[in-house]
């Protein structure tokens, strides 16, 4: 038996970031930054007048100023304000050439072309600044970061168009087994419909990957050697003996280049879990227990789309981990748990806040293969090998299954 | 001044639920089941094997049985299993008719055609019996729930091909200002780039709903007209001083169906919100400033998509709150907070996690205009009107912005 850590760091080695594509800012979202993403620009591009009023010189004297024009958003006054010279500013509006203060309407008495101020009072806050918000060239989204919706208006207002972010790694999902129907259709007598699929597809959506799914292959090697054509960076199989049958796989496939190992990994729930290579892409063979399969999904297929996408996996606390994607949170348990033989145990539980804290309640352990279990769960409570009895209160290491 | 929830109010209560359209299986993550989804047979259909062993009656003596036939998945034995007799069955494999325990290979010793067991006992949970994760018209999936990838393979367990989910709103969005140019654009002397219509989309998306980027429209009479010919559940109009002139857009309609309304609500970061109906469809008019823009977006338009979809609306705990859309959680103030006006107050804060709590460090009052700290904070923290100075240590509700 070798550790779900040794397991990953096997599985894991077998990846690198995948290459980089250079995509519109309209598609951004969601995407990983390939590398840092720059400012073309200041931001604002030049110092605007957050209120109405008139923007003038803060070394003139308190005479009354000459209203020399107006400036509103999208039509600046182009000429330089001299001395004793006032323009009228909108809300939005570019301060002129050689203003540097704005006194607001409430402020000011205008009659004709000639404007008096009841203050001489400049508050800095009435002109936002060129550049206050961000300067050309400074870093608007750093390499490995997911793009957000609020990151889409950073990059707009720093002038992006285009962005070169990480390629969706491809994730081709084989279905395995000749007990299977697909959902829709007539059930054979002794059959049970194809599942894990589905929700894998959905996972590796979130996670940042394009699945391609191949359906359901029967049980054999000719079928299993179809996945050869997979244009693929993850081959995925679901369930099937006869993946993990080496010699005869590689004798339909008519070629030596595939291989697998059997693992037995020390964690529950958990199956044997098959790894290898076919034609130099990397392939993960998940239990058929569906509730299972999901569960390994989360332990290799997210961490290696990770490392294709160049995703930071900075070690950080509670909010940071969700959305960072390092998998793991604290809760304090609300029922008692046994302890824990040489396998790393992964428990559904539901979460629930009490006094600010986060508390997790425990699924039956005999409900492990349910599905229906897995679904309504929040989180996975994970036990360390070798754990003595957990008691209700003690503080545990929880997996959020948030979003998935 | 009205209140925000006295505007949410108002907002909100220009919607109603949107119709449901049937989408296939593979569609169905992340959408919003519009009535309870129910299986369509058992799962497991029937009681299956969880260990490779022999199929047998509890019932029969201790003597020797005859081995009758095998069953593997997909291949289940279709005849009935009679007194002393037995079935070889592998992992996944149907019980036989007329077998109600099975014995597991560990245990059994075969020569030939008959097989000895070494035990009389029978453990339960090596069959997993037909219905144990769900039965045929148990509800797999509530009215009102977002779809989870977990969920999809819980629904192709219980054969669903299609379900009935409710549409994605359509949401218009508009950015309207002299000053606009598109990032990309060569940019006029004075202009700055549209920014917000981006994160808008993006976020709107998160949402559930359908964004629709009318682009840069001019701010008159006239081109805020065009919105008219928006096919959509909700027109969303960035910036713009010429939306709120009734009578002058009324006028470039050629219709009386357009009105709106200029609300002061008692927030901050706030600017006068602009609400009201153009043809019959919800209009909302948010400030020209981004980060202002799109802190409205989640207090005005992220419920609006709620109601829209039917989401659920429970009032619940920390995890279930971020998931479910309640918007809001609670954490501790890093550091201290002057006290609040008559105003509801946004404050942007990062979030870390210390001790098993959620601390928010506020970011400087003076930053609300700076796209660059909304797209940095984790969080929102709500201070709600006439709030008293909030210390270090103090517990305040803070709303995440995870996920967007």
């Amino acid at each position: 038996m070798i550790s779900v850590e040794e397991a990953q760091r096997r599985v894991l080695s077998a990846f690198k970031p995948i290459d980089a594509e250079l995509e519109d800012l309209v598609h951004l979202a969601g995407r990983i930054a390939a590398e840092d993403i720059r400012a073309r620009g200041d931001n604002p591009p030049m110092s605007i007048a957050t209120v109405d009023g008139y923007a003038v010189r803060q070394s003139d004297s308190d005479a009354p100023r000459k209203i020399v024009g107006k400036a509103t958003p999208g039509h600046p006054y182009f000429d330089t304000v001299g001395v004793n010279e006032a323009v009228r500013i909108a809300i939005g509006g570019v301060m002129p050439n050689g203003t540097d203060a704005l006194v607001t309407v409430d402020n000011a008495e205008a009659a004709g072309e000639v404007v008096h101020f009841r203050t001489t009072a400049v508050q800095p806050d009435f002109v936002r600044h060129a550049g206050h918000d961000f300067k050309s060239g400074s870093v608007l989204v750093q390499a490995g970061k997911r793009i957000t919706a609020r990151d889409m208006a950073l990059l707009a207002a720093g002038g992006i168009a285009q962005a070169k972010v990480r390629r969706r790694p491809r994730v081709a999902i084989a279905s395995v087994g000749d007990e299977l129907s697909a959902p829709g259709e007539d059930r054979r007598d002794g059959d049970i419909y194809a599942c894990t699929g589905y929700g894998l597809s959905a996972m590796i959506q979130t996670w940042g990957g394009a699945p391609c799914d191949f359906g359901i292959l029967e049980d054999n090697a000719e079928e299993i050697a179809t996945i050869a054509d997979a244009d693929a960076e993850l081959v995925v199989t679901l369930g099937g003996n006869s993946v993990g049958n080496t010699e005869l796989v590689a004798r339909a496939l008519g070629t030596t280049d595939f291989a697998m190992e059997t693992w037995k990994v020390a964690y529950r729930p958990g199956r044997p879990l098959l790894f290898g290579q076919l034609g130099g892409t990397p392939m993960l063979g998940l239990p058929g227990n569906p509730a299972s399969a999901l569960v390994c999904a989360l332990l290799f297929i997210r961490p290696s789309l990770d490392v294709m996408l160049g995703t930071q996996q900075r070690s950080c606390s509670l909010p940071q981990r969700i959305k960072c994607g390092c998998q793991s949170m604290t809760a304090r348990l609300s029922s008692g748990l046994p302890a824990t033989d040489e396998r790393r145990t992964y428990v559904r539980a539901s979460l629930v806040t009490e006094g600010g804290e986060v508390w997790a309640e425990p699924y039956p352990v005999l409900d492990y293969p349910m599905l229906s279990v897995l679904a309504k769960a929040d989180a996975l409570i994970v036990l360390p090998p070798g754990a003595p009895e957990a008691k209700a209160g003690d503080r545990v290491e929880v997996i959020p299954l948030d979003g998935y």
